[in-house]
């Protein structure tokens, strides 16, 4: 991050017409995109989501209340404009990008961007979701699909995901990091009952034992037991860090490739922007893991990006405080007393 | 609130392609936004913040680190549209009406709107801030304030404030309404220091001591320990209540304006939207007394509107959520397993 951007922008913060620092995480924002861009003032002229869609093995474990088939009837879905990241995505005037980075079948659809590295990950409850160079191809995907939108004029990324069962994933790769008790960060995904929850802690615990993920891998604890979606995000987020362009965090798979991206390139993390934070209890120790704050509480377990796309209201709102807002000078306003 | 409205509501949203409730509070807002209109499918043509100013002779005591001109400065810069407030009302499309309901000095704007009941509340460390009366036709300016603006068109209200000292009189009505120990609820304002706090509690301690408010007699709390604006934004939201308009509450001042609206009528609260949790601890606990839940964690403890307009986004959000989605079966996705 450039610190000269950095301070300069707290130094105009410190004058505007308002108590310093009670504009809050609004300020901070306002200060991270200027490390981040190297520019006091910024402003965002195409803001763009990539949805990263796979499936997984795990799911023949009945971890999810969905069949699998959801997961290409949900990409169709995105592509017609009916799911909720399409609402969302129109209503803060988001494009939509969506990848099908490992979906079991094959959806026909123009809109759609095939990348496909594999037909869904393999059962990570049996064995490795996929094989080390399948992990390292699907990370390419999304640096690749980040760098194309940034060179077609995106300057805000948000990542989203679809993938049936995908939250068994994002919770083993968190346990795997954290080695927290699994009992205290799994949750009920897409809202599964206790004989669900059951068997999902269950496949947790058999991936964790059956792959032995090493924590400090991060390429080899997504090739064990993690999710080609996932991979795909991690990917976006590298490669919108790399491009120096803010990429906000959606929910817990979103934030399991964020775990994943900083594990490869701890640099990253000063590019990403935390949205909200969802009902999985492991979401919250994902981001305490980043060290990121979310904004938004509103209980979303939805994930597809909708948290993260309402957050780019906010974003922008930080952009335009710092441009926007008048000095104590220019007002003629009495500052604090000393 | 309409039970019919809100059945449907909820039935709806449970047909569109999402696990049911994971778009947590924004499905509970679209069912509140059915309640409150009684129709399912809701838009807003015209958000309007009000915003009150008003000064408070408690400022005499020192507690707040910008001296008393600040007020009147504060509202030419509203009128101007260099505030913090006027950043982002213009970001969320909000228009702005600024009321002078009880300046100390006098502000000559054509955009204000002068209705001033009082020069400024007397010092509530010595006596009453105000009489009855004076209470009564503050609150009364309040309400006229939200029809007028409602009659022109405004669909959705948000609640704003601007008073130096302002949050000595929000902290003594939530102590004489919630009896809390004035550590647990009482902040630091805009920022003061040890110094200034400590004047701070003092003074509402002398404010309780020396006026007795009875929480049974809500009128006789905000004419006692109270302040205009804070008058004002309680008629405000009795007003757009009565007119069934959604009214989103900002921070503290707000929310004490929202205390005093729901002891005055609790079926007031049915169209109370809260936006923020801001940095002053008693807000949080106002919240939980009106049993309202906030959407925004940004750590703001501006005022002026600001965490309530950025809500403004959110609710519209929730309102095309039910509305554009698609159900299951328009878009052939298949349902939860059983």
């Amino acid at each position: 991050l450039d610190n000269t951007a950095m301070q300069r922008a707290r130094e105009r913060l410190d004058n505007l017409t308002k108590p310093k620092g009670s504009l809050g995480a609004l300020e901070d924002l306002a200060v991270k995109l200027a490390g981040i861009s190297g520019k006091v003032f910024n402003d965002f002229r195409k803001k763009t989501v990539i949805i990263m869609a796979g499936d997984h093995g795990v799911a023949d474990e009945g971890v999810s209340a969905y069949p699998k088939e959801v997961t290409p009837q949900m990409v169709v879905n995105f592509l017609s404009g009916g799911a909720a990241i399409n609402v969302l995505a129109r209503h803060e005037g988001a494009e939509i990008i969506c990848v099908d980075i490992g979906v079991a079948s094959d959806v026909d659809h123009p809109g759609l961007l095939v990348r496909k590295v594999k037909k869904g990950t393999d059962n990570i409850a049996k064995g490795p979701a996929m094989s080390r160079e399948e992990a390292i191809k699907a990370i390419e995907v999304g640096v690749v699909t980040a760098w194309e939108s940034i060179d077609k004029g995106s300057d805000l990324i948000a990542t989203g995901d679809m993938g049936i069962g995908n939250t068994t994933p994002s919770s083993a790769i968190l346990a795997a990091f954290s080695g927290k008790p699994l009992e205290e960060i799994v949750g009920r995904g897409t809202g599964i009952d206790d004989l669900r929850l059951q068997k999902k802690l269950n496949a947790i615990r058999k991936a964790l034992e059956v792959n032995k993920p090493d924590p400090e891998d991060p390429i080899g604890v997504l090739a064990k037991v993690g999710g080609l979606e996932i991979a795909g995000i991690a990917g976006v987020i590298l490669g919108a860090a790399s491009r120096r362009v803010p990429v906000i965090i959606d929910g817990l798979i979103s934030t399991a490739g964020a775990l994943i991206a900083s594990k490869i390139d701890p640099r990253s993390i000063n590019f990403m922007i935390a949205s909200h934070v969802s009902e999985e209890p492991g979401h919250k120790v994902m981001l305490e893991l980043l060290g990121l704050k979310p904004m938004i509480f509103m209980r979303m377990r939805l994930g597809e990006g909708t948290g993260a796309v309402l957050a780019m209201n906010l974003v922008e709102a930080a952009a335009k405080i710092i441009k926007e807002m008048a000095t104590f000078e220019e007002a003629g306003v009495s500052k604090e007393e000393i």
